[in-house]
């Protein structure tokens, strides 16, 4: 039997979320057509996580194990032609046994993209949120900051997920402005439910003034039962890197 | 009568191109549908060149005249409520009355997206050109700098226009690598019919070994009547400024 382990890049526009479900059009579902197709054998992939409706992945790793001994070469280009073009695997690997996507991922990159201007972008709707008001781009880094570390976070949790603790290790939160584009990127050794879009929605509203420093500082391991910020839209996020 | 000058951004994939027709979807009748509505009666835009079906514009420059009191940025926001997602204008200004977007633009700036990758990208499929073989940069930079100047560039054009002469002058052309992606980017006080896409095609070949310097160098302003290179796909295309 060989594990092994893909990464995935896809346009989640057009994909209810990574996780299999009845009704509707999923990452894991068109994937696990294509490796039937390819394998002519039902098999069940892991993924580093489940990301939600709309959001994207340039980096999101599944693994699988087959009995077969087609090349890795050939599986990448077999699913790559079975995959829809929203879907398609950039980089294969052979890995030991024991890997598994989800147990062992250590780091995880996120970036979210903040479109700050008055007017309408085209060209980056399905890939960034629109933000009209003027943002305090020093404040929001400073913010960033602030969350750096090893914090309980459940006041940046949506309800509905199943965790023991909301203890996270963020261990890098950058906050960088290209022309209209602002790009947030955390790496953590895990996120809560919604977490990362609950960081963003909370930086800009302390870049546009209706939440203080103080507000973060308080919500900071204080175990706050509710959120604290708006939760920014999918679109705006990708799942860059996973680590292990 | 005021003359009204737009800069506006569209995603090209789901437009027949600029120019107005009968059966077809295209940004000008998009944009002259938008400004019926608004200033409730037919107004007819002149733009500064009419990009092809699927190219992309996040600086076409077009312009009309209407008699009306409306603020300019009243006029933009109406504009942007009404116009489809795929539409935006993104700049507004009052021009002189003789202002004219086609006859007077000076230099018009297109970026063209290459992924040179064995495998395909989902989420840059709408904005780039897949080219699986490696490409030499450096040749293709030399090539680039070889078309800089002014020349008859008929080599460099597909049949069916309309001009009387070829001769156009390249300001500017660069070939930059960031990750996968190669941009071409490509200044001139004009282009002939499918140029752009016929100069970039040519420099893939330079950069793929199919062509050699020589054959660039007998092409250029030497009066060939059939095109020296492939003309590569619309969807890496984007019209970026227009200056005057």
């Amino acid at each position: 039997m060989r594990n092994i382990k893909l990464t995935l890049e896809y346009d989640g526009t057009h994909f209810f979320g990574f996780q299999k479900q009845k009704r509707h059009r999923s990452v894991q579902s068109e994937l696990e057509l294509a490796l039937k197709k390819l394998f002519q054998k039902k098999i069940k992939v892991i993924a580093s996580s489940r990301t939600d409706s709309g959001v994207h992945a340039e980096g999101q790793v599944v693994n699988f194990h087959v009995r077969s001994k087609i090349l890795l070469s050939k599986i990448q280009l077999g699913l790559n032609r079975y995959l829809p073009e929203d879907l398609a695997v950039r980089q294969i690997v052979e890995v030991p046994k024991n890997f598994h996507s989800q147990f062992l991922a250590k780091w995880k990159t996120y970036e979210y993209r903040v479109l700050n201007a008055k007017h309408r972008s085209p060209l980056k709707r399905f890939r960034a949120f629109q933000v009209l008001e003027p943002l305090n781009l020093n404040k929001m880094k400073q913010a960033a900051r602030l969350l750096c570390g090893k914090h309980d976070f459940r006041a940046f949790e949506a309800s509905g997920s199943r965790r023991i603790s909301a203890v996270r290790t963020i261990r890098k939160f950058e906050v960088e402005q290209k022309g209209e584009t602002i790009y947030f990127t955390v790496e953590a050794n895990g996120f809560l439910y919604k977490m990362v879009r609950s960081l963003v929605g909370t930086l800009l509203e302390i870049g546009s003034g209706t939440l203080e420093m103080a507000d973060l500082n308080k919500a900071i391991g204080l175990k706050l039962r509710s959120n604290i910020g708006q939760t920014v839209p999918p679109q705006g996020l990708t799942l860059t890197r996973v680590t292990y």
